[in-house]
């Protein structure tokens, strides 16, 4: 059944049409096809399909260009697909009504309507947002085809309760390693316990207060945590390495050069004074980026929105693929339907207000064409 | 080819013979099959078998009955099977050399060669001592036949450098949950972070100053370690729990209740003043031991084992099962060959001078034939 993308046609019946194909992260082929099928309906766009990431673009020679993003996977479905509204028919509920069927759907639904837009637009849809870095669409269309990511201004569809969320926190992951020697328990005095080595890591990480940081008017949050530790081969043995990885997400304003060099220097910190072996190995890393509300089309756009009746920009706090387009030289905001901390939640708790989508569709429509 | 039990053959290839089969944990069906068969060409043994342990025993209506018994396993082998000798001739090489091969050598050399002792002995060769107490073939003929496991003194052949360690240290294993509150790691403030509340254990796990505890006039070290922790579920989670597996070797003198309140207060007291969820979970117990020097029969031991020069009697550090004997109300001792540091070592660490192996059987045969 082709996706329910005819003006007119609710926008929640298109999320949950979306909703119902799953499209866990590498298992995209299916949705991407339906969209994909959408857009080459439509004679005044131009399409591009690269693995499962799909480009469709208006070419009618407008001074300026506009890209509009959203990715097709989910993290892991728990019990949330088929869609369903809520009780009182003002929310989709599933897998993905969040994080981001809902935003697709309102960029699908315009992609289609808007064959005159007033900006040239590039749609991108695309594949792998939920996974590591290096196999993410977008990451695939900036290495292969860079030419169809030019632009002046850009727009993530990520969740943000329809309220535009300027730039975005950068994150870094790396394993500290702590090496002490292994010996049988019962004689442990003989070895060097590298699960008790971390101990003092632990215990920095425990008391460290995440700075706020002020940038372009925007408040962002940071935070450093542990989000894994494993050490230890079996019962009876002191155990000879202990693994820490920590995760780092900082505010727009350090690169991620400097952001590793504060890292490395809270692991050293935790350290002083003690003979203690490491290592460090930096296993992710994405750079932050910065509001770009500074940018003329951005201050048309925060106006449209505002008309709307939502919020004044705020800071994006978790990393999006706003920070790709910061690479590229492109200014960016996040903005979508969906409350961010709904994203990834398991059951009934993923659902997206009906309102959000239908405020996201007014103030993009309102903006792309006058 | 059958073992070479013969009287006059050098204990050492015994020892290698017995390397030769490979008999992991779980997997000691093949030499427990020849053990059986050199101890059933004996007419003055009464053979039993169950499962991969067996029992061999003189009837010779004695007024004292002396239980000497060796584990056939071994962990797992790392480079070290078959085994050699090493370049001097003077020590053999392999996995079990020392834990305990060489002292399953003496005893089943003994065992076939004494048809006329002074004393009843019950000869035992058991399955599955090196993983979790449950397995143990002693534990099943304790279960099963208690009957031939009766006796006024019990040697146990583990490795003590042909020295008398007397009782030994207990065991406890239990796994500490610290719980928390799982949140994306882009907004961790609004969760709890599980890892980051194993600090204050694993600190103070590290500061922990084992005591060295008198009993019977021999000294037990003990020793409070984590030996597995295990927290998070994805690099971009905060995680809602995590687990410290922590080991407490105790000395003689504390009996389990006592050991398990000294732990449990242990983790309170790292904790004090601190509202953290946690449970608690005992996943292994075994007893401490007396060192049983002040038996009669362990007196004439005492003396036998001198003659051969070797240093006064010490105390037992490792877990053994002897302890299991001090559970039937019988005094007990480790003895055997090998230096129980070289225990469980990798590669060609793992190695017993042939000299404890004479040492033993001298010792052990001027006791039970005088």
């Amino acid at each position: 059944m082709p996706l329910p993308v005819a003006p007119g046609t609710p926008v929640e019946h298109l999320t949950r049409a979306l909703i119902d194909i799953p499209s866990v992260s590498g298992d995209e082929a299916a949705i991407a096809d339906e969209v994909e099928s959408a857009l080459r309906a439509c004679s005044h766009l131009d399409v591009t399909r690269l693995g499962d990431a799909i480009v469709a673009r208006t070419t009618l020679g407008k001074a300026e260009r506009v890209i509009i993003a959203g990715h097709l996977d989910t993290v892991p479905i728990k019990d949330n697909v088929p869609s369903r509204l809520s009780a009182d028919g003002t929310q989709v509920i599933g897998r993905g009504a969040v994080d981001m069927k809902a935003g697709v759907a309102v960029q699908l639904a315009l992609a289609v309507e808007l064959d005159a837009p007033t900006r040239d637009i590039t749609w991108v849809f695309y594949d792998n947002e939920e996974v590591e870095a290096s196999r993410s669409g977008l990451g695939r269309i900036v290495r292969e085809r860079p030419d169809l990511l030019i632009g002046d201004f850009a727009i993530l569809g990520e969740p943000t309760s329809a309220v535009i969320e300027g730039g975005c926190n950068g994150t870094l992951r790396c394993e500290v390693t702590l090496h002490g020697k292994a010996a049988h328990s019962a004689r442990a005095w003989k070895g060097l316990n590298a699960i008790h080595l971390a101990a003092p890591l632990l215990t920095a990480l425990s008391a460290y207060d995440a700075a706020s940081v002020e940038v372009d008017g925007l408040v962002y949050r940071e935070g450093l945590n542990a989000v894994r530790v494993a050490g230890g081969i079996a019962g009876n043995v002191i155990p000879d390495d202990c693994t820490v990885t920590i995760n780092y997400r900082f505010a727009p304003g350090s690169d991620l050069p400097q952001a590793k060099e504060r890292v490395v220097d809270f692991i050293d910190a935790a350290y002083e004074g003690a003979d203690v072996s490491r290592d460090v190995v930096w296993t992710d890393e994405s750079a932050a980026a910065r509001p770009g509300l500074d940018a003329p089309l951005a201050r048309d756009f925060v106006s449209a929105v505002g008309a709307t009746g939502a919020d004044a920009p705020r800071a994006k706090l978790g990393w999006t693929d706003v920070a790709r387009f910061g690479e590229l030289g492109i200014s960016a905001v996040n903005y979508g339907p969906g409350d961010p901390e709904l994203a990834h939640a398991s059951g009934d708790l993923e659902r997206c207000p009906i309102a959000h989508m239908l405020s996201c569709h007014t103030a993009l429509k309102a903006w792309l064409t006058t």
